[in-house]
């Protein structure tokens, strides 16, 4: 293997993490979640409403929403909100949030109300999407330890951690959270969401250039294994400190 | 194992699949592909122009749209032409179908041309998206071999096969190619994409249910694998018979 | 007259017609109706609600959306779902198929259900909206059948047939039920929707080239009687073969 | 016959037409035409443009946009332009002041120029699109007629005179140029453009309650034939004045 | 000062100003308002409902919607209607005037209706959204003259006049009431909005060119409150007409 | 006087300002600013191209978007992408910002090139127009001084400082830099930006309740032009400290 990560990384090796609870002041959960130079800020809106197709039911719904500030990137991207539409990559990526947040809630304890997570990339440098799963986890977490706290939750609705980690294939070498260089140079590039019991929730593998094969799938699946492993326990020391 | 598929399938056994060429006229490649009762009619166009990202570096391009006709299914959906845009699911399936197919695509063999193919869906029942997949590779075949009859390539940049499958685990029971129903009640589902030597292009893995485990997810992905060889000879068939 | 029709059709003379009903499963009435190459698939569908002007009236709704898949035509058209718009032409020939079904339904006999229509185009020919007219009408009369044999209805709210069928002046001569190339070719050109009566629906007549006298109108609308009245028979003869 | 007509109409009369011209001073044509209480403001642009499909061709365009102003009716309807699209009802009618503009201008002497002619209704009161039209011919005359002055054009292109009138069978009686409570209460609408030779460019006619026959027809179109020859006579007359 | 205003104004007089009610007939309130060649359509149509945030309130509303006549410009601009949305200074304009309507009314007064104000311009030359407001004033009286009247309304619920001018300067002159050749050339351009009391309601300055003094701001305001008071007298006037 | 300010602030007091440059690490200038709770993310970036009406000028373009996220306010907002438009307020404030930058900038000498500033809403607490006007500036010349280090511009086109800051009368008393609990509160609000001469380039003063006198603009007047003195201060403090 002759290739280098960027600052001179492990294959294995998560950049630094940091979490940020209470970022901002309005919202019932509030994280700033950094991987390296990737920033998301997600917050968790406690709304006393559902969508229609919840309405009645005695349950709740999760749901979440993603977008980029136009200059987190490196050019600058359009602002979707003035270009008057969302990309069929900011849909992708905000249902799999969504997804992966209510695979971790029990949505009849929830009651008939919604928690909204917004996740908004501040600046981005790869695994935008993993860094919002993880955070809105702890946005999540943190509202509804709010509602507990004010009494309208008897018990938490949250059935256990959820983590996500990117994973890839770059000069031949299987690599552990790509970031914006690593990413542009993949061969095989993957998304998995695990919960804190070490299951799956979501795999998406996409191979950039050449197919991979069940070997290469093998070694990336270990390593996001590893890596979710490693996030939920910064999760639980975040939630454990005072917001 | 208490669970019965319907029509007293085998957990590894394929819907029967139909693929006939040539079902409309016009079209560079047209292919109607049914799974089961799921049909979906799959054309190839072939346009002497490409995409900006494209221009003027002798590369061309593959993409697809994806559509369902709004009574394919159990119950009418809107018309997304009407609604005035398309769903987030929809843009996810298409965008899947176009990575799928550039990735056995040698785009600078191709030339600067584009081939756009369009998946509609006629009648629901389960897997469109994997049969649109598996359709699609055969349109894209034959709008090839109509450019190379005609001498507009000299060589084909078609570097093999491609097909799709969907697995997921049925109360309990891991099975290959979910029909509606069974769709409805997974707990887990998983669509693959493999080229014809057996790797992996795309895997996209959801827990609807309950988070799965290593195993299951081994289980799956050797069904997946059984599944795409057994169509990628349904497709060598198809394409050895006069259109 | 030195003009030829393809394939050495009469002036007077339909293309080849072919109802086939049930030609897909979910919906209550499903036809592919065939004008030569012209195919049209029209699924009629029963929504036990009404839109908002009708609300609480009693009455019923009858009503169609149209569309074309994008390699229906000779070269593809755009997607009007990702083009984010319904055209001006969709628009008009999807109000005219509408107004026409609602002419031969009793809206009061419906009851406070709506009858919703779906004529989308999957290969085209020339006559598209005619052909649309034509079969709409037979999978509007499977869906009211189903009603009735369910009980849900007592009395059948449709009066009598509607057909429709279109004719033009090509090269001089008034020719009936127009093919692509005598469409792009002609200088007048005129749609005809009729009762089985033989009584006028719709009449919408254009001067593509030169303006028409009287004299010609007179001619093309005596080829349309006939022809409307031959596509009468051949409705009546496909619902009186079993579905 | 026991229906009279408001006002005390015969069936065969129009109501009082006023052609203004020059009613603002911007546009190259400016006419308001009124047909009794509808008035429409027509103004004909000129832009040294053409659409893309006549780039370099030699030729022209002539095209027709159409709106009302929300409170030219009797309850207000809502903007378009807040609403964000136009309804089928308006695409329908600018495209058929559009063909019916087309069908008396030689777009190869016009030169690669487009006349715009913008429909507004200041208040409608029936007829609106016949008066659109009727009133738009004029307004472009008036735009050709500073060409010519100007040297642009050395030309007319124009090849004749154009107007519309609305028929109808209002209570079994057939009648010309309906106002808004006979549009309301009528049977059958019919709307026809017609040339200054008496020759027709469109007929669009509806059964809104029973369908009509031949018979009634026949009457419909020798009111319109008569209606229209007196509004080209009176767009001569107006054109005739000084504006 | 060398600069001479068009038709030889002097700096602090007024355009004639020409109000006629009643322009156009389905309108409660209905006003063509001229400012020299700006001529805006005004209508106020009384609805009884209110948006959402007022139900139940026991309080109306009064909003405003404004619009451009596409050539009531000198170039002709697109319809917005056509684009599909309206322009950022459409919508600032639109709520600059419905406030400035609501700055005059007592909405409890007003009672659960909605007064919409449709500001048309039918030709432009400079000062059209502070003739809108001019002009919308006297539709709002009318209309509100018309509840009293049918005893919908016990007591007026407007509280007195607003009215609107422009000033600006143009090559170091403070104008009054710029037209369009004098718009394009101002260093700063002020919108003010004033009771008949002398107060104002808005106040909106912009430097086109330099930044302006407060000595310049002084002149202006001076300017401005002389032109707002003459306007309140016109209002009056045209109120004390019969309609 | 028995009204106090929120913390016991004085009436010509600001709130507690803080400009963090480099907050973020890919645009050429990127600004955080802090009016008290207030936080707005300023980037700004440098395009090498125009709008098409600069093409070929030789001068450059300077112009704002503006963006609330959706938890930065006490109830969440819908994120406008999701809505698919900008709200008329969003577009107003971003007019407002991109024209008082362009007061400030000499669009020659920038030469033709884009300076894209935008300005997004981390945390809502009043005043988040002036704050971005403010912290934008900031951007802005860091955008410039990278140009000017890289030799792509050799001399600056920035002509001074900008800044902005909200005035208004809260319980008839006039203050200076309204924080969100007095600005839902105040009679009178108005927004000024001013050049670093104290010279005014915008004034948008609103009566939400009564109409103000002249004197009370007076008033207003003052506080902003020392409040505006101030922030200019602290500007020309922030980029003296290395980035």
């Amino acid at each position: 293997m002759n290739f280098t990560r960027p600052g001179g990384r492990l294959p294995d090796q998560l950049r630094p993490v940091r979490i940020t609870r209470g970022f901002t002041i309005h919202a019932e959960g509030s994280v700033l979640i950094e991987f390296g130079n990737t920033r998301v800020l997600c917050t968790a809106s406690v709304e006393d409403k559902v969508p229609p197709h919840k309405r009645g039911s005695g349950e709740g719904w999760v749901t979440a929403e993603y977008g980029m500030l136009p200059r987190s990137t490196h050019t600058r991207s359009d602002r979707e909100a003035a270009r008057g539409k969302q990309s069929g990559r900011t849909q992708e990526i905000q249902r799999l949030i969504g997804r992966s947040m209510r695979a971790v809630f029990d949505l009849k304890l929830l009651g008939e109300r919604t928690i909204q997570l917004d996740c908004d990339v501040l600046q981005a440098d790869g695994g935008t999407r993993t860094a919002a799963i993880t955070g809105a986890y702890v946005a999540a977490h943190d509202a509804v330890a709010r509602l507990l706290a004010g009494g309208q939750l008897a018990a938490s609705p949250i059935t256990g951690p959820v983590a996500a980690v990117s994973v890839g294939i770059v000069q031949g070498v299987p690599v552990l959270d790509l970031e914006y260089v690593e990413d542009v140079a993949c061969d095989t590039d993957m998304n998995v969401v695990m919960t804190g019991a070490g299951h799956y929730v979501e795999v998406q593998g996409t191979a950039e250039g050449a197919a991979f094969t069940r070997a290469e799938m093998d070694h990336l699946l270990r390593l996001a294994e590893q890596g979710c492993a490693q996030l939920v326990v910064m999760q639980r020391e975040a939630l454990a400190r005072a917001a």
